[in-house]
């Protein structure tokens, strides 16, 4: 008996309730099931955070796609809404959950030109085959979060495989075709990877190019904490771009460009060259965080990759086959 | 004796609270007055919404840029924040007010394409000869929004003389280098024209170009209210270009394109051409407005338009000089 009670791929779209494109998307597809390229297996389509979308803001109480950290979901006086939200998510469609779900897919959007991109979180095996494969049929950046321990929680980090698929530039709020059509794409391609990774006849390429973070930059700021300067023009659009110490980040009020060696944190000098990421993401100004830097690294795959999502897609097999 | 107890010019920023390029502006103009181009007039420099502002959102319980008509402010029962807002900015800076200003510039954002613009609300003489004066020395493209019995209440006017600027694209809630100087620009060509009216020696074009609001087009919706449809990627970013009956301007969900003739109000059939605006603006989903509908047409300027800002500019002037 194929259903959501079998092990299934759950699709997430609104973990921030102001980027309305996938939770369109998710709309659409419950309503024309076919406008989404067959998968094998079984979709659960969820809207991450309904209240915050209903209200067009990223989150009501805080940001639900940092609130998965166990830590926190354990607290037992941690009861705002989104770690709420966070655990009923777990509870509907974890990996033990009443309709559990062995992969998440989270939809995002972002205000930085990332263009069709995805976000794995630390370096689980079967997550780098799944964005290899990706990567081999569309050419999408990659973008690996790690180490970073100001950022935690994030919701594919508690099913066994997942990604986010991140899209932009799209102002906070706004639909907008091109990035639903990214959006979509990026997923069928992800589907495809799982089903051939099921079918045992995945072939993976023998690298996998990643963009590893290796920290954020703030914008400067007066002694009340609003911004002295603004992001400078020629590093806005520059996400995946090569960018060097004596290049300019920031515009100051008084008109003066300030290079990037100015502001870049002291563990990281000496590094000759960074691959920046979410620039001037409106969301995070909140975070402290007016872009990041990455290394662009080339990671040989190993038959470990393979065999771990393979491991992941059979399973899923199996569990919808015989429940 | 020169101060804010003189007639001045109000500038605003911030009447919506998720623009925040004015008010950054603003707060760099306090610190550092001469990073604003010298006008001989006294300026006010003022925040529209600062709660509104704090949380990052357009307005708080009604948008205050549709709160400034005459009825509603009159309302002995109406007491939204913004409401209260209005009375309180028109009680300080309003032509009667405490501080009282005579021009006011209002300083906006959207995420529509509309580049470096101005809106003028109906057809007040002194309105139209200072934007015909800012038009001859940047080249801005003019909305002239009126009849429009949906869309009513803002701000500018109150206040004998006054337009907005509108610059974009930009998401809402994000600092962007490019917006801020345009936004910049386009005020101090509003100050050098008034300066030269004010000395008598402004000498406006034979004519002025304005895009006249005809009306708008929302999404078509399900039932359920939620997007059937987005707007073509065709039309993404192409505000203020000729848009024809036959040209496609909605892509339905399931792949098809709806051309404006199908969604052309009736008392709007027959026209050959339209030039839209505020095509796909974040804030205008909830006002049922996909984009705006104008014709472009060339207004010969009188010497009453002249006659008229003049008249505001000198009594600017001569309130300046003998309070």
């Amino acid at each position: 008996m194929l259903g959501p009670q079998a092990g299934s791929i759950l699709v997430v779209g609104g973990t921030h309730g102001n980027e309305p494109n996938a939770p369109w998307l998710l709309k659409q597809w419950q309503y024309q099931p076919d406008d989404l390229q067959h998968s094998n297996f079984v979709l659960q389509l969820v809207h991450g955070n309904p209240e915050a979308l209903a209200d067009c803001r990223r989150y009501i109480e805080r940001d639900l796609n940092r609130s998965f950290a166990a830590a926190l979901l354990a607290e037992a006086d941690q009861c705002s809404l989104e770690v709420r939200r966070a655990r009923e998510l777990l509870q509907a469609h974890g990996p033990e959950g009443v309709s559990p779900a062995l992969v998440a897919l989270d939809l995002h959007t972002t205000t930085a030109a990332m263009g069709n991109s995805l976000v794995v979180y630390g370096r689980r095996p079967a997550d780098l085959a799944l964005a290899a494969g990706i990567q081999q049929r569309l050419g999408l950046p990659v973008y690996l979060h790690e180490a970073d321990q100001a950022q935690q929680g994030f919701l594919v980090e508690c099913w066994p495989c997942g990604l986010v698929i991140e899209v932009g530039p799209v102002p906070q709020g706004l639909l907008h075709a091109g990035i639903c059509r990214m959006s979509q794409l990026a997923l069928e391609a992800a589907l495809a990877v799982l089903d051939l990774a099921a079918a045992g006849s995945l072939r993976l390429p023998p690298a996998l190019v990643v963009h590893r973070h290796l920290g954020s930059v703030d914008l400067p700021r007066h002694a009340d904490g609003t911004p002295a300067a603004l992001l400078h023009p020629r590093l806005q659009g520059g996400d995946w771009s090569p960018l060097r110490p004596a290049d300019p980040v920031f515009l100051a009020a008084a008109g003066h460009a300030i290079p990037l060696a100015a502001v870049l944190p002291s563990r990281l000098r000496g590094e000759p060259c960074f691959w920046p990421v979410f620039i001037n993401e409106a969301a995070y100004g909140e975070k402290g965080i007016a872009f990041s830097l990455t290394r662009r690294e080339r990671w040989p795959l190993d038959e470990q990759a393979l065999v771990a999502l393979q491991g992941v897609a059979q399973a899923l097999q199996r569990r919808q086959v015989s429940p």
